[in-house]
């Protein structure tokens, strides 16, 4: 065990793309995403589409909504993101259709090694299966699969795996109950 | 049980206002109460007012507020709401005298019967009685009443009703000590 | 055992300092620290000092951060501040070298006594020893020190102090491991 040494980190081997286009969708996502003018859902996909996101049909995006990088997104049909969502995608997220992300939540995909002197970055991919609902305020953490039709309740953080067709709830989460009973 | 489909979603028995009127105090939303500007409370209880909500005497209003309907939020005597709350008041929030909200706390009336194929929307009123603490980022979701001078502390999250003079913590919620005593 | 008096709230005993200077830092850090706009963490650095602000070498400061009064504030070396930061610092925080707090975490300076009908005002100081790791979302309370190479993991809340090298957990958080294990 070693002391930490930010000085020392080295994330050169992440590329998460050139910075002309980082600064740009930073402008674009200031100027249409991130502030509270309703801006048409519509419009809001076509930007991210022409960011290189992958995108179906019927999306619902709120205001004063945070994507890091829309060309490491993909999103299926008739999804539904709240306000004030923060979608901090450093590696792939990919939405299943019929998914409600409430306002207020967090998808997080990145990681340090704590253990490193170092700090080394750790990136992680999250998907929500089909169907699943991601509460207001709730966090989900890197690496995390929420598999079809999993419920994370208000508030609550996912730091592992969540099982189909169950709610979820506390920090860390843990299983609660069938979703087909109520809380 | 059935799988979810946003896409067959119909919540038109849900009439929140005209939609110039809801635009209109997007604007005014926009441009007095989301932003860092510390324009005086005064001024924005004014505004609120014009736009049907009841407000006692003496409230204080931080900056960066979101208040969604303020035709739906009625306020008592010397109330304090802390920068960045958010009053997502689908349904009517009732707040009495000597009630404080802190920073960054979230009050939530909107749900979803996720036992439902179409995910129908359900909004529940909230009731902070008299001498009521939110305490920061803390979450108070929909239906529950926070009876008078309950505590709700730092980070926590209240599924359920409050009793009287009672300090709660957690995620969810729970009792944790009347409160005439230290935590 | 009394009812809270708001109205009697009296704070005239705390001096953060002029209205001039707090109003003139409100408007810097709207338009550089507190928007999308990424500005370069040297020129806030310097903005920083500027205002009273002791900063080592080497921070990273992202956008959207907020920072109550920078006179109160003192930053060693190699610090990292994410995106969507909030450091409510009504009293002195002190971070020390090689610290991360990640997005959207908040640190809270600010407490009531709210056994008292006044609501006094309690600020206490916050304590970031060297190599601490805030996690994204998570909240450290007043008075709290996080000591050397503590870990404060995703989305939770420190009420109490955090002991060198311990990985904590949960809301309130509780030690789960030493920092040389996975969790």
């Amino acid at each position: 065990m070693h002391s930490t040494r930010l000085d020392l980190f080295d994330n050169s081997d992440f590329y998460p793309g050139s910075t002309l286009k980082r600064l740009l969708w930073a402008l674009l996502s200031g100027l249409f995403f991130q502030n509270w003018i309703p801006w048409p859902s519509q419009l809001k996909s076509t930007l991210l589409r022409i960011f290189g996101a992958q995108i179906g049909e019927g999306l619902i995006l709120k205001p004063r909504v945070t994507i890091k990088y829309p060309w490491k997104l993909r999103i299926r049909d008739h999804v539904w993101i709240g306000e004030n969502v923060w979608i901090d995608n450093l590696a792939e997220i990919s939405i299943g259709s019929h998914v409600c992300i409430s306002q207020g939540a967090l998808l997080l995909c990145g990681n340090h090694d704590f253990k490193k002197s170092t700090f080394d970055l750790i990136t992680r991919p999250i998907d929500l299966e089909d169907g699943v609902w991601i509460g207001a305020k709730c966090v989900v953490g890197p690496g995390v699969t929420c598999q079809s039709h999993s419920v994370l309740s208000l508030g609550s953080v996912a730091t592992k795996d969540l099982e189909a067709w169950t709610v979820y709830q506390g920090n860390p989460a843990t299983a609660k109950k069938p979703r087909s009973q109520n809380l």
